[in-house]
């Protein structure tokens, strides 16, 4: 059987709270009497999700019994897969990071088999390093950089991930673990990540836009990712803004072929070449090829026409972001991916373009900041995702230490 | 006290259902146990929100009862109210109207003491029709064409209707009636009122597009009406589409300020001044002025300079379109509005180019139609919002037949 709905608006309450909470404090919280707080703390403490910890403050009587979340009753393998890297990391329940690695040597290309085990072999390691058990492992969060069918765990024509598509990425962890699984779209898990982050000032809506070669948005709508009606909302990167630039999905105009990482890179190239820019010009010489971080170099080098890329870019995503602003109305955007940390002129220029263009009635609240998890967004949004789903999974033939009882 | 939360569902369980139940079919609905149902059942009999229907066929022993929503237990006054019209109707709380009218002399200019007068009228006319008295009306529902902080029922920042900026709306319904009012955006309420009708379809994510004088869109997610942080999303009438025109939000190159149906309008006179197209050009002289209307009949007698600009403007709202279906991935996307009532082309044109900029992932399943209830949205929407709006209701202090015992 599932844990029951009660249950868990219990624990989530004494999660939450972050601090040790009286059963007076979760009847307050949670709207139910105090007899049923009782009835399902006991079943939390019996299966250890909960702990007891100092007696409180006395208010008369007898001193108050605290109950906290414990957070090590499992942990979380977190994995953000991009397509020349990946982090990996082992979390607590609270999705504290406890540890975690970042490998630079990952090729998507070489296909999923391969890369697969690279990860399993890094989870593995981290793992030993910090003596948890496999077992202790309550489940498996991965983002991967592209559409996936969540529901079925499947990645969905990934163009930039050859021999991807449809791979059964579950029955290989199923292979070496016992814990459930999940699969999601990295901007989705990001956005995530962000969320849990902002958990106090009750951000409800907030569009986590992630600027690396590709361009995509994760949506929190209410308080919860939104996946849409075929699991691809967010796809934002073939907006089309109506340039001449061929896409690599074969349209012209598509927003990340003219501000993506991979498209900043090939302009700088194409400009070094016309001798628009010495500074590039010289690297070009050099490199023979021009990636973001050269670009990143000039930027930082004040490099006028890096700088005007950049600028560019940033505009043409703050115009597109204008129309979702109107539509959507979030209380937060935060910028993420490799080309955010490009210099400041890129979150300027989508700032200027979005307050320019939205109503002032949509804008009055409304922030745009830069990621606040940075790099790690990816590893904690897994983890974070991992964890909303085995709370609610049912709670018999699983190898849980907290199995219902 | 509210309503229990396991009362409300059992009686949404009841009404969704349609056609009489007994209780072993509301524990497979459900989920909870005979107790429960048995003893939330008898509250609703004894609230008369359920009723006892002749009793099913036996499966063995004695024939089970069967239960069915009283939807006579209270009624709704459901006002959709535009620049220029009003459509008023009284419906039981399924939301089926029972007696509607359309007036066509209101003037939101008059400002909103005189309309309010005007629409209550109507209201207590209709009631007298049907012999319903004020006490058993438990709800008004009004949409605005505007937007409105639905939370406090204030209509807000709207530019075509001079003197109702926060108007206090329920006070002046207070004085009459003694159930509460509920004011939203009437893009909202039509959102609304399409989606009840595709319970049975389970679309959970839709987009209703409102092209009128306006252009608003009625956000559906994850089931729910979605009002974003400052209860203003859906304002896609001024996403910056690229033009010269100047809008009376005081930008240029506001949608609606290409494809709104004044600007259609002003541009067919415009065209007709012009020597352009000569049946426009004679309509003209006999009237002094277009209207929507006007083109309206120039796209019935193909005239080519109408049809392309119903054409152009189907295009640029398509486009518009486009790029929040990349974003939303809704599964449906209606069209309604006095505009989308002129002819087959602009439908014809959104779906063009809607299909021409998605991505085909997003696109899959994605279904583009005309508004299912016509010029009935808005009032069924009305009521719809007010159904939803009164069952989570505290049930103590207020005269309603269903008072919470």
């Amino acid at each position: 059987m599932n844990m029951p709905r009660v249950t868990l608006e219990v624990l989530q309450a004494i999660r939450r709270s972050r601090k040790p909470v009286s059963k007076a404090e979760l009847v307050r919280l949670t709207n139910y009497s105090l007899a049923t707080i009782t009835e399902h703390t006991e079943i939390l403490l019996r299966n250890h999700l909960a702990l007891e910890s100092d007696r409180g403050p006395s208010t008369g009587g007898r001193k108050p019994q605290l109950l906290s979340f414990n957070a090590e009753a499992g942990y979380i393998a977190a994995i953000d897969l991009e397509s020349t890297h990946a982090g990996v990391g082992i979390t607590d329940l609270n999705c504290n990071i406890l540890i975690s690695e970042s490998s630079n040597d990952i090729d998507v290309a070489a296909g999923p088999a391969a890369v697969l085990e690279q990860i399993k072999d890094l989870v593995l390691a981290l793992l030993r390093n910090k003596g948890i058990e496999r077992s202790q492992v309550k489940g498996i969060g991965m983002g991967l950089p592209g559409p996936v069918e969540y529901s079925r765990g499947l990645p969905a024509s990934l163009s930039i991930m050859p021999g991807w598509d449809r791979y059964p990425i579950r029955e290989f962890w199923a292979q070496h673990f016992e814990c459930p699984l999940y699969v999601d779209n990295n901007v989705h898990t990001m956005a995530l990540g962000e969320q849990m982050l902002e958990q106090d000032s009750k951000v409800d809506n907030l569009i986590f836009l992630k600027i690396g070669n590709g361009i995509g948005a994760g949506i929190i709508c209410n308080g919860h990712i939104y996946r849409g009606s075929t699991e691809c909302a967010g796809n934002v990167g073939h907006i089309n803004i109506g340039h001449d630039f061929l896409c690599y999905c074969g349209n012209r105009g598509c927003l990340e072929a003219l501000a993506g990482g991979r498209a900043i890179a090939a302009r700088a190239e194409q400009m070094a070449r016309d001798g628009q820019s010495e500074l590039l010009a010289a690297i070009l010489a050099e490199k023979k090829k021009l990636t973001l971080a050269d670009v990143r170099k000039a930027v930082e080098e004040s490099d006028p026409v890096a700088v005007e890329l950049m600028r560019e870019g940033g505009t043409a995503i703050g115009n597109v972001l204008a129309s979702l602003v109107n539509f959507f109305n979030p209380a937060l955007v935060l910028i993420g991916g490799g080309v955010s940390q490009v210099g400041d002129v890129l979150l300027a220029s989508i700032r200027q373009a979005v307050y320019q263009r939205s109503l002032p009635l949509t804008t009055r609240n409304l922030s745009i900041q830069h990621s606040l998890l940075g790099e790690q967004a990816g590893i904690v949004g897994a983890a974070v995702l991992t964890f909303n789903e085995i709370m609610h999974m049912p709670f018999v033939n699983r190898e849980l230490t907290f199995t219902y009882k």
